[in-house]
């Protein structure tokens, strides 16, 4: 079974073709820059080269077109018909409270995903133009959707509630959702394998990467997670500020002059490690700033540090212990210092920490040395898989 | 030595006067309405009954002229002259980063904290509008000002900066400041006489009233607390909303029409207990509209609790563990059942909850049994007491 694997943001479409049968990746490419000047198709087929096709892209549609046309090419092409295509899982960002596992998308789905815009305006409508593309251009091949949001959905009230006059969640579905959903159950679900599937456990896990979070997870159900209404809240993030005390709003609106969406634009984009540092967003330039001697990147990283520790020992609490904590995405896979920094606080839970184990980038492994009451793994995430097989899943039933 | 306690309101001044030489209360009242229609004036010496005294009470000055009435009457008085009172201890509330620790009031005290009226617009006029008045109607007494952030300056930068970009923090003094610091500092003192005054301890200090705030407070020095730049961040309150995702605000702001101060008045005076239940700002009503099968009340409880296990695992993980946790205020001594429910909740830091001596209200009791490996206290605050202290040592250097 062959499942093709589409995630469309405002401008670009991520693609990869898995072969189910062994979950291997046949190709994988990125349409950029979609309805802009210098659009571009970047098309890798497994084990070859890339490679690149500039061409006008005015839409989603065309985006679909260009990607059907790189996979059935003579040349650098990985299927001979559409055929052979059995499904797409799209990346369906928010499922507000409607969809707390994948689906099938039909026309009900479409419209449900189309009221949910107004919680999720910027990621929804790429989204089902996706869908809609694929409607249009590869019509009758089944189509799953996966929501970011869909395993946070076991929250209780307690979790999900903000603080606020409760007509806003009845009115507004004012509410936390969470991100990163579909990461945090692939590495979760790893890491229940890991520990032998045991009847209960408690996991927190930590998606740290230019966007991150964490997710308190017990026998496999998610119990809190760190974003909220939008991916903006909890841990500091590459451009994106994290928690806030509320009233700084209309301090600095006040302050500074600056309209609603002259905040969204400072919390988004000019915030986080950015704006602490002054250096970049990447947490690679910022460490080695720091290492400089850059007092300001110094500073980011230690922010950075406490609010996962924060979170870490909040989550600890809630679940009244953790027997695991995982590390993934990028600063989660390949930041050894501040897996290091954060292990090294935790001695309180029984963390154990294995400096030696830590000294890897990118690769399955535990980093608690044997006997650790608490296990600590970096699991390599791959939303994409997750995808994949959810469709698979979905399609064969 | 007699030290008068001021804590002056917007339009109410409470006092306590103190013989400091036994740390006895001789008198102690409440200016309410000042400025308002039916102004009154409550005065209690020890032992007595309460005296009303209604009279028109325009401002702070003839607020203080009356209080100072009060205190020499021949009836309800308790000193013969204004000269036994040795000195005036202020609540000052926002000392910003130029106050660390409580100081001598003199013309360039007064200077700094209309200067720092920017960062506290509602607390800090009527603290100096009090000073003021005692310059007028008592001159020549010393006067000492007790601040409500000097305690939680030991924080680091980690602790105290937010992701926003570095500029904000340099113009306006944009940081995490923190509230309850007389109070923190009051009952972690006693905390740590408890234990023996050893040179190492890992505190955690949940000061649990109307406003709630916790701190971590490290061999002495808060490392971090969850209130920030002003008294809204942190746990869920009466009134107030506590932690939100950022992003809330321009939701918000958007969809119910609301400009900056209706923002304000949702945040502080619509949310929390009384925004999540409905019921009301206060912990006993809602306790007995849970108890009836409130639903909503019954939420509000679950969020409240969850609240303070996120930040006392926080503070936990930061401090990389805790010795012990010290319950305040009106919810901290008098909700037994808050109590139960959090200790409860925190096996995993090897707390051993004594459920018989957690059944008590407003006295300073051990409520782990023997043994445990973190103790926890209910301690009683009296930051009237940590004024007339602090006020007691400043004018007898």
């Amino acid at each position: 079974m062959k499942v093709l694997v589409l995630n469309s943001g405002s401008s670009s479409l991520k693609y990869q073709l898995f072969n189910m049968d062994d979950e291997s990746v046949l190709a994988k490419g990125l349409v950029e820059k979609i309805g802009l000047d210098g659009s571009l198709l970047t098309h890798q087929p497994a084990g070859m080269d890339k490679v690149k096709i500039e061409a006008a892209i005015p839409n989603h549609n065309v985006a679909i077109e260009l990607v059907i046309a790189a996979l059935l090419d003579e040349k650098h092409g990985v299927i001979k018909d559409m055929k052979e295509i059995d499904a797409v899982g799209h990346r369906t960002v928010h499922g507000g409270t409607t969809f707390s596992e994948s689906c099938l998308i039909n026309d009900d789905v479409i419209a449900e995903m189309e009221r949910l815009v107004t919680l999720a305006p910027l990621h929804n409508p790429p989204c089902i133009l996706g869908i809609k593309a694929c409607q249009e251009k590869i019509p009758g091949v089944p189509m799953v959707g996966v929501f970011d949001t869909a395993f946070h959905q076991t929250m209780p009230p307690a979790s999900y509630l903000y603080g606020l006059p409760y007509e806003y969640y009845e009115k507004y579905q004012l509410r936390r959702y969470g991100f990163h959903g579909t990461s945090h159950r692939f590495v979760s679900i790893r890491c229940r394998e890991i520990l032998g599937n045991p009847e209960h456990s408690k996991i927190i896990t930590c998606h740290l990467g230019n966007g991150s979070s964490l997710a308190a997870i017990k026998d496999g159900k998610v119990q809190d997670t760190s974003m909220g209404l939008t991916p903006l809240e909890g841990l500091l993030m590459g451009t994106r500020c994290g928690d806030l005390d509320p009233a700084i709003l209309p301090f600095l609106m006040e302050k500074e002059g600056l309209d609603i969406a002259g905040m969204n634009t400072v919390m988004n984009k000019k915030s986080g490690l950015l704006g602490i540092s002054g250096v970049s967003s990447d947490m690679r330039d910022v460490e080695e700033a720091a290492a400089a001697g850059n007092e300001r990147a110094a500073i980011a990283l230690e922010v950075f540090k406490k609010t996962v520790l924060r979170y870490i020992g909040a989550y600890a609490a809630e679940m009244d212990g953790v027997d695991a904590i995982v590390f993934t995405a990028g600063i989660g896979e390949n930041g050894k210092a501040v897996r290091k920094a954060i292990c090294e606080n935790l001695t309180y839970l029984g963390i154990e920490f294995d400096e030696e184990a830590n000294d890897c980038r990118g690769k399955e492994i535990e980093i608690s040395k044997p006997g650790s009451k608490v296990r600590v793994f970096i699991i390599p995430t791959n939303e994409e898989l997750m995808i994949a097989r959810d469709t698979k899943e979905i399609i064969s039933k």
